[in-house]
């Protein structure tokens, strides 16, 4: 039997037909052109759905189930998206929308972040476990919980909002509204702000150099020039990686989950991140008598992460 | 049907024989004793059972089960004390002592705060609800997550820390060994601490008035003074409820729990903390599209929460 899953973002959206084992057996994406309307986004979800099931000889009343993956706030009893920005959504019933093009009974709809986590729970990094978080270092700091196969957030449905949990009092002003978000300190939108204050500070950094090679100032720029010795550098990574570590362990302390995946941009950097941040960790946790301690892993699944946690909503 | 709730402290043992709707029938207690040993804490419970049973007139093994909150790290899957220093015991089988001893075959145990929230979630101020957060403001800052009627606690059940949240990066030091835990500002002592630190620094301040009324300074004298108009006083309450306000959206932000309890010592104050940490959480609270937010609530069942709480373990 087949699931299809649907990640809704704000510039494209992709769609995938997913077997029982997980596997993507078939993928394709359009623009999801917001400005064209809402019941407009629906009807391009309907056509990669149409299309998908084309192309592997299916009706869409076949599929299993399908599943949606969207940012912002959802409402995931209702299938309604009750805000998201850049979806130029308020209060619309997507799901019954998409049912309604599709023919297709069972739909579900979550948070994309949340989503991603249950991806790799199912699929990815956290295959296996019984209870896994996710956190996503992006251009904000996404997370998403899952417990027993399924996502938690909260009675209304919008927890998991790991980023907006502060932990620096009166520190730095949130998108949120809040001061000292972990998202406003280990976000790659924070790191870049970071490295573009420490290359001001330092005249003769060699970040300013790998700036110019990679054209560009980014989350890698201070990671590259800390492993070819510099010291300004260092500092940024260093002091990067104490708030990350900061918010991890808050998060192990509360929920223990089996494996804590991070994923985004940021955790593309590998050893180069990992090594120090594990080091840090290990300092810090709280392990109480108790040996077994969340294991630390980099996300598997990268983009297909939304699609497959979309079909095992 | 009956169950017994076994509440094991540093000092104080309790036992409740309850009954279906979660009413107390019959509560005892005997000193914990811990210094003559572990296997006599064991044979205090079982005697506080057998005089429960006899007093009521059942067998011990009639009791449909058992459940036992006790402090520090347990591992509620082998029914074993991980290490709790106040009980004197480290990796010490206490339900399969109390079993053998009791004869009852159905013995569960749990760390007392998730226990205490657990009691709160299935017959107190969070009854009703699918998921919930207690928070006990005492000698630390205590914490269990309720879900649909179950203790999570993670995979290996040392999670519910929430005074362990770091909510001020590089604070104040917490015996944890980190610094700025959400309990080094939000914890009965940690306002002990200010309110003493006020005093010294504001002779002239009601608040030596009310501790010499009082007979001490305990987390009372700086919310007396500061209703009786004093603005030092105004000041650490204030700023307690700040911090208090910013570990509570915090959980908040991530759990979205339908009823989040506030317990202990400090919770006595009613009214006097909750209005002004109501109004501060509204400020910072992220409701995002969707209007069902986290009610506030005190907790209603005090030294009962964890009787109740392990009966139903």
């Amino acid at each position: 039997m087949y699931r299809i899953g649907i990640d809704l973002g704000g510039t494209k959206t992709a769609a995938a037909l997913i077997d029982e084992n997980n596997r993507i057996i078939n993928k394709l994406s359009l623009p999801t052109e917001p400005d064209k309307g809402n019941d407009n986004v629906s009807q391009n979800i309907a056509a990669l759905v149409f299309e998908l099931c084309r192309q592997a000889g299916i009706k869409p009343a076949d599929a299993e189930r399908m599943g949606i993956a969207a940012p912002g706030a959802i409402d995931s009893d209702t299938g309604c998206i009750e805000r998201a920005h850049n979806l130029k959504m308020e209060h619309y019933p997507l799901v019954d929308r998409v049912r309604e093009l599709t023919g297709i009974a069972d739909i579900r709809i979550e948070n994309d972040a949340n989503a991603a986590a249950l991806g790799e729970a199912v699929a990815g990094a956290a295959k296996g476990t019984e209870c896994s978080v996710m956190v996503t270092l992006g251009t904000g700091v996404g997370g998403g919980f899952i417990i027993d196969g399924k996502v938690f957030s909260g009675f209304n449905h919008i927890g998991g909002e790991f980023g907006h949990m502060v932990i620096e009092y009166n520190g730095r002003r949130c998108n949120c509204g809040r001061r000292g978000c972990w998202e406003a300190y280990s976000s790659a939108t924070a790191l870049v702000k970071r490295t573009k204050e420490a290359m001001e500070e330092n005249p003769d950094s060699l970040m300013h150099d790998v700036a110019k090679e990679l054209g560009k100032v980014n989350g890698k720029v201070s990671f590259i020039a800390a492993r070819r010795g510099d010291k300004a550098a260092e500092a940024v990574v260093d002091e990067y990686v104490s708030y990350l570590c900061c918010g991890i362990v808050n998060v192990i302390n509360m929920l223990q989950p089996e494996v804590l995946c991070l994923g985004g941009g940021i955790s593309n950097e590998g050893d180069g991140l990992m090594i120090p941040l594990q080091k840090k960790i290990d300092e810090e946790i709280f392990v109480r008598g108790i040996g077994r301690t969340t294991e630390i892993r980099i996300a598997r699944l990268a983009n297909d992460a939304g699609l497959i946690g979309a079909a095992n909503l």
